[in-house]
């Protein structure tokens, strides 16, 4: 039971949003700027970025929504998503991303973490100055969401399929749009 | 030295916003909700909690300028904000905003440290539920803020003078107005 009076009928950051609106805007054009908008990284890297962060933080609806919009982006393929969370070292992506999985893991247990030799590696394989700033930041957004949607204790149901649809859609029209469509569907006043 | 090529001149978090303006808008405006606008809680009181949590996680840059603006709101008391960061318990607070600190702890660690009991005693000395929310998510952001200017190795000057200065600025106009004043003063284009 969240630990204060959220909407009924919403899930996760949607019902913390929903009781807050004035915060819930910030905080979606945050994240569709850092994964949804125009990028050298594509949208399927720097969502996995989201959700190996959010496994790392543990937040079971932050993970489970941003691996089904990593899929949803990547031909659908959620074994990739899980190996990323697993075993990124032993998955099927660039070099370049996994040196950014480093920094971004680097940065979820502290910022100091992070080193000039993880960055000159990443910068040694292609990674830039933008996709490194990304990178940290996405991290670090992550590890503000999942706080905000674990610390409220708000509820997250377990059908994945709810996440699958949900993710198809976001991955489509990108966070700001997808979250008035989401709002309006379930009838929360502003 | 910064991670990446951050505009030269600038600290902090000003010179990473600097470097994208595209996320700077909603961080700013993130912050100007959780600690400038009108609330229940004095701005005194939720610059504390951020200032708490910056200390929590090390960061010099972000607990030196949240401490300066929190003692710009509560005239000018900078032991007061000393003493929050050493031992808040001891500190002349509210019973209330202790309790408060104590959930922006928990959030600090991770968001499933927060208990029913923690935001029940909240609760009995008189936290709203907005209240509670909004601590959860000031620590959850500068959980993000932090990492963010620490993650990227930003410049982070000692002199305390120049927070002082700057904070008291920030507590006067807000985080939005500051902001589009500090860029200007040091001639960034955006």
């Amino acid at each position: 039971m969240p630990h204060i009076k959220l909407p009924e009928g919403l899930h996760g950051i949607r019902s913390a949003m929903a009781f807050r609106p004035e915060v819930a805007k910030p905080l979606n054009e945050l994240v569709q700027v850092l994964l949804h908008d125009e990028n050298s990284l594509t949208a399927g890297a720097r969502e996995l970025i989201a959700t190996y962060v959010s496994h790392l933080n543990d937040c079971y609806y932050c993970q489970t929504i941003h691996g089904a919009i990593a899929a949803a982006n990547l031909n659908g393929d959620e074994e990739l998503v899980k190996r990323v969370k697993a075993d990124f070292q032993h998955a099927d992506i660039s070099e370049k991303l996994k040196a950014l999985l480093i920094i971004a893991a680097k940065v979820q247990k502290g910022g100091k973490n992070v080193t000039a030799e993880d960055v000159g590696n990443a910068k040694s394989l292609g990674a830039t100055d933008l996709e490194i700033h990304d990178t940290v930041l996405i991290s670090a957004a992550f590890c503000m969401y999942n706080r905000y949607v674990d610390g409220l204790a708000t509820t997250q149901p377990e059908d994945e399929a709810l996440y699958r649809e949900r993710g198809k859609q976001v991955a489509e029209l990108g966070y700001v749009s997808a979250s008035k469509i989401y709002l309006k569907e379930h009838a929360v006043a502003k």
